[in-house]
Order: structure tokens, then C-alpha cells, then sequence
């Protein structure tokens, strides 16, 4: 299975946000996702990293909006 | 294999940039993407969707800017 998980970055240390996702959708300071399960998740986030052969999607929050 | 094909959506159509891709990373209105061969590639573009399952990364031109 070719999904990833999505990890926000905090101080360094990258949080499990969401396993397994199949689409992510970014658009107006969020970042829309949804798995392989079905299961969705929105996060106030932006991209900062994708590592797919790592199977990791790397999201930064954003805070000052 | 778990990377996926860059594409840039024009007119409704998806035009291939950069196949089998790994990293991308999005900074300044430019994406950044190298692929599993080690070929890299920067386009004036931010990322409209991903569909991973897909094998697909969907791009958008900025050229307003």
C-alpha cells in the first residue's frame, strides 16, 4: 500500500496526526485528509515535507492567523 | 514502489512534470521535488491535492505572482 502518515512537526518531534492517508487536500490555511479507513481529518496546517519512499507527509500548525 | 507522479492540473487536463517522485517540498510558491533517480525539478506551483493510493501528486501553476 502506497498511502503515508501525516505527522505534525513540533520542536523537532514529529506527533502522528493521521495514518494511512490516501488524499490530502490543502486549501485556505488547512490541510483536509483522508485515510485508506475512511476516516477525515482537518488540521490548520501547511506542508512542509513529503517523503513518500519514508511514507511520511510532514505538516507544520499554523498558529498566527 | 510508494513514490508518485507530479502532475500539473492546466484546463482540466494533467500534464506529467516529474515522475516517480519521493521528496517534495513546498517554499515560496515553488515546489521542489526530486524522484527516486535522483532527478530534481523546482516549478513556480503550490500543491492542490495529493492522491497517494493514486500514485498522484496534483500541482497548480502560480503565475500571478
Amino acid at each position: 500500500m502506497c498511502e503515508a502518515n501525516a505527522y505534525i512537526r513540533r520542536n523537532g518531534h514529529d506527533e502522528l496526526v493521521l495514518e494511512a492517508v490516501d488524499k490530502l487536500i490543502p486549501e485556505n490555511n488547512q490541510v483536509c485528509m483522508v485515510n485508506i479507513f475512511g476516516q477525515q481529518k482537518t488540521v490548520k496546517a501547511r506542508v512542509i515535507e513529503l517523503s513518500l519512499v519514508d511514507h511520511k507527509i510532514i505538516l507544520e500548525e499554523i498558529t498566527n492567523i
